[in-house]
């Protein structure tokens, strides 16, 4: 059976260090097709590119003929680490191989010939919380993006906020301590240093340094140990997982008390790996947040787990920036 | 010479805990009359606001009667403590004598049939730095003023930054040390009591206790210190005056790295007392600003003197806020 309309799709891309995701989505959010391609093994970007749109055109014809539904392809997504959204660049990012700055919307535009829009992951995956998850309907949230480093989208008047530069939104080089742990920007005491899958790695070494208590994970190189098996050691009542678990949640829960006294928001949502660990870490980032606000701000904000969690919200969220920006631009006019 | 059209003007009003200041301003910002009524001498709201009310048209009408100029009022901007946008109250202000949540706009809509806008003072100050001073065409800033207390206005995309409770911009309540000194608001370490009037008082008391080295300031009593002596004993040489605008300016500088982190301003704004000790406070808090960015960040953020310093800025930027709301709302048809 084939439809006589083509059904309108965005093309969503998430750029990771090792490896891209992207697919093809419609305006509920249903990922229609989608695949992946590893970002490293190219030498150049030319030649990333390359690869990259000619599986996206194989995914695309192979959904088409499969289905029996033609697509229709109107805007293009993409999440990018370093990503400025104003320039359309990829900007030193020091997980990818490519130097300098990298005019990626320029040159994708070789390729299609439909509104291409490109910001951070993070950013990308705050717009897919407004689109498709928790944040529908709310016009000033933060979405907090917990994987190896700590990533944030502020989203303020139901806009993304961007900034003069098209770098706002870093959360996670604000500073817990001027003289803490090194971070990989080449600063100190960085929140993700603290609050990221590696950072209760690294506060489960200093608790084991710190503390005598017999715990499983006195068993565990640093570099074999996970966020994930640490949330496991806590579930059995391992008493230094649980502690890094409180550690971890009283800094992040003290540093969201300064970004509620910036733009003041609806709602937190946690994103990725360590949230996974639900009431572990949700329950002292809340306590503590809520002991470090101001008291016109207690009680009002919420933090909760992405909706997003679940599906391919790397990819989603780049779409959603796409379907976003159409919106704002008038050019969804069906 | 009486003009045929009566000129357009809009009332800023700024609610101080001792005085308040209101003024008739025009599209240009030129304070075309202006007056003081005492916040505190009058037991109840209800009086408080027939005093003012009956002082705004003995101005209005003896400014027409000088001038043979007719005034056409066609807003009101009114900045106040713990303002709240969205509701028009004044709710709980610590430095007021009004118990509980005050109805400001709802009771001023009793005096005047135009619209009437309600935010904080600093917010004020921020539209009135957009509207008529050192922000014009700037989308992304930050306003921050250096008075008894720190307060800031946050400028997003063009847009004052309210949050989704009307209490945005409260930064000088985010913390420096959860276990510092004592904070007015209950809590500890907020980085007002580190930089503002007060807390580089409490700074020089700090340096003078942990210190030998001489001073003149150890001849003046804590009550009867105040930021001018500092910057003066600054500017003669004092070592301990020095140090405490070194300190101050240190705190501010991390401080304002994290807020860059959150919203990427291309400028921020220094208003207030403090701010008038120039190069004593602007040269410490870029430099360290500057050392706490993170590198994308860096060389890109200017820190300023308000342009409104010298000028009544309190009621240029409640009558900023008036204008600034005709205009968004379309009510600006000349």
């Amino acid at each position: 059976m084939t439809h006589p309309q083509p059904i309108p799709v965005t093309l969503g891309i998430d750029i990771g260090g090792t490896n891209t995701a992207f697919g093809l989505v419609d305006r509920l959010g249903n990922i229609l097709t989608e695949s992946t391609l590893p970002t490293k093994v190219h030498p150049t970007c030319e030649e990333y590119l390359r690869s990259l749109n000619s599986k996206i055109r194989q995914i695309y014809n192979d959904h088409e003929k499969k289905s029996g539904q033609k697509m229709r392809l109107i805007g293009i997504g993409i999440g990018a680490p370093n990503a400025n959204y104003y320039r359309g660049t990829i900007e030193y990012a020091p997980n990818l191989t490519w130097p300098g700055v990298v005019p990626f919307v320029e040159m994708m535009k070789g390729y299609f010939d439909v509104p291409i829009v490109l910001t951070n992951d993070a950013n990308a995956a705050a717009v897919g919380e407004m689109v498709y998850g928790g944040a529908k309907g709310l016009k000033n949230f933060v979405v907090i993006t917990l994987g190896t480093g700590l990533g944030s989208g502020l989203v303020v008047n139901g806009e993304l906020v961007y900034g003069h530069d098209g770098f706002a939104g870093e959360l996670g080089h604000i500073t817990v301590n001027p003289d803490g742990r090194h971070c990989g920007c080449g600063r100190k005491g960085c929140l993700e240093t603290y609050v990221s899958a590696t950072g209760i790695k690294r506060t489960v070494y200093k608790l084991l340094a710190d503390f005598n208590e017999s715990s499983e994970l006195r068993n565990v190189p640093f570099n074999d140990l996970t966020a994930y098996m640490i949330s496991e050691a806590a579930r059995r009542g391992d008493r230094v997982a649980i502690e890094a678990f409180e550690y971890t949640g009283r800094i992040l829960g003290q540093k969201l008390a300064d970004t509620v006294a910036h733009t003041s928001p609806e709602a937190i949502f946690l994103f990725g790996g360590l949230a996974q660990a639900n009431e572990l870490i949700f329950y002292p980032t809340q306590r503590h947040m809520e002991a470090n606000l101001l008291n016109i701000y207690k009680n009002k904000v919420k933090i909760l787990p992405s909706e997003l969690m679940d599906k391919n919200a790397a990819v989603l969220g780049a779409s959603a920036l796409a379907w976003k920006e159409l919106e704002s631009e008038g050019l969804l006019l069906e």
